[in-house]
This record gives structure tokens, C-alpha cells and sequence, in this order.
């Protein structure tokens, strides 16, 4: 059952207090805000800034990360399929495995206020990138 | 084609310079965090305070709504369908036309931090009672 599954693996998340899962595996926006990203290794890599929505589908379509500082860069947003991001209860942290080659590579958003056009070229790169799956579907 | 339907629609919007849909329809979840309720004659009646995101399907499953000492009531929070909320350029605000009474009797979260238990039979409830589509099918 899917829910369990989920509510199973956030059990560690629950206790620490910093995620509130329901039973049907709900969580909120505001909690998601802010919750770090990390490699496997535990190193901090940035954190979840805001959510993008697809108005028409009401789907969660991107996860807008902050990378602040990180490998001489300044503060640049990346946007990450949702799809893409998996929850670690071990290192509380959504877990992505970018090298720093990959992390400079990314398809990213230069400052607040300036969203890139989202075209559907631009999407199709950013979910071949992360080898994630659309969320407009195919 | 639906999302020159919803851009069209936001036109306003985007001129207010409140809220920022890109061609796609994308809207960011710190954009709708904050963004008041209002009745079809303007009055308002809450503020979008979050999201309830289904993390199994990444589908955004209910806006969680303050309705600060409304009717007389303490600061309350109504859980709503995400199908149920209809974004009004000309509002500049979500619109719900529910009456008094409606609002007295609506599904609600009784306060932060204390979230009612989503199981089926309530989710079902609050759908019924706003008359909206169902997320997770049927």
C-alpha cells in the first residue's frame, strides 16, 4: 500500500519533528520550503526554496533549489523536476547526486525575479538532465 | 489550448506584478501562500496559508486557508479542495462563495501544528462539501 510505504519511510522524519506526513502521505508546502539537499554523503549541497505548481494540472512540477555560495558560485537557483527529488530520512534531506561538474552544468535560475521562460524546450532539457520523468506526461 | 486559456486569464495578474505565471502556467507555491480569499463581491474572507501536497503523486491536494476571527470565530483554518479554488484577476484574490453558515459549518484544521487525521472518509467529506473533484480519482 502506498501509503504505508511512504508514512514508513518518514517514520525517522516524524520523529525528528521537522516533516508532517498524514497518514494518506500529505505533507505541506511550507515544510518542503526550506528543507535541505544533500548528497549521500551528507554534504549540504542547497535547499528547497519554493515549489512550482502546473496551474492547469495541479501538479508539483519543480522544486526551485538554492545554491548559495557553493563552488566559488553566487547564490543561483536551480529548478528540479519534483520527480527527480527523493526524500532521505537518514540525512533528513531530499538526497540528489550531482558532481560539481553536473552541479555547474545545471540548468539553472540566475536570481530572484527572474524566472527563465519555461517553454517546453527549456523543460524537456531540465528533465533530460536529471533523466527524470515529465510531469506533462508523453 | 489550455495554457494560453490560463495565462490569458492572468493578464492582470501579471500586470499587478503579484503573481508570476510563466507560458506554461507554472506558479510558484510562495506566489499562492498569502494570496487572500475572497467572496465574488470582494469581501474578504481568509488567506491561502500553505499547500497540502500528495507526495505519492506529486499532485497538490488542498490549499489550507486562515480565517482570522471571521464571524466572530478565532483565528480557524479551512482545508480546501485545490479544485475548488478558481484564482479571480479581477479579485486579485481566490474566489469562494460560500455564506456564513457555510463557512461556520466547513471542514477546518482547529489550529497550527494540529492537523486533523487525512484519512479517506474525511478527505471524501471535505469534497463532498465543496462539491470538488477528487485528486486521488476515483
Amino acid at each position: 500500500m502506498a501509503t504505508d510505504y511512504v508514512t514508513g519511510q518518514t517514520t525517522g522524519d516524524l520523529a525528528a519533528g521537522r516533516q508532517t506526513i498524514s497518514p494518506n502521505a500529505l505533507i505541506a508546502s511550507d515544510r518542503v520550503e526550506g528543507t535541505p539537499v544533500r548528497r549521500s554523503n551528507g554534504e549540504k549541497l542547497g535547499t528547497v526554496e519554493r515549489l512550482m505548481i502546473d496551474m492547469v494540472s495541479g501538479t508539483v512540477a519543480y522544486a526551485v533549489m538554492s545554491f548559495g555560495g557553493f563552488l566559488g558560485l553566487g547564490e543561483e537557483y536551480h529548478t528540479v523536476p519534483w520527480s527527480a527529488l527523493k526524500y532521505n530520512t537518514a540525512l533528513d534531506a531530499y538526497e540528489v547526486n550531482l558532481t560539481d561538474d553536473q552541479l555547474r552544468e545545471a540548468p539553472r535560475r540566475t536570481g530572484e525575479g527572474r524566472d527563465p521562460a519555461f517553454d517546453r524546450d527549456w523543460e524537456e532539457h531540465v528533465h533530460r538532465y536529471y533523466n527524470a520523468t515529465p510531469y506533462w506526461g508523453i
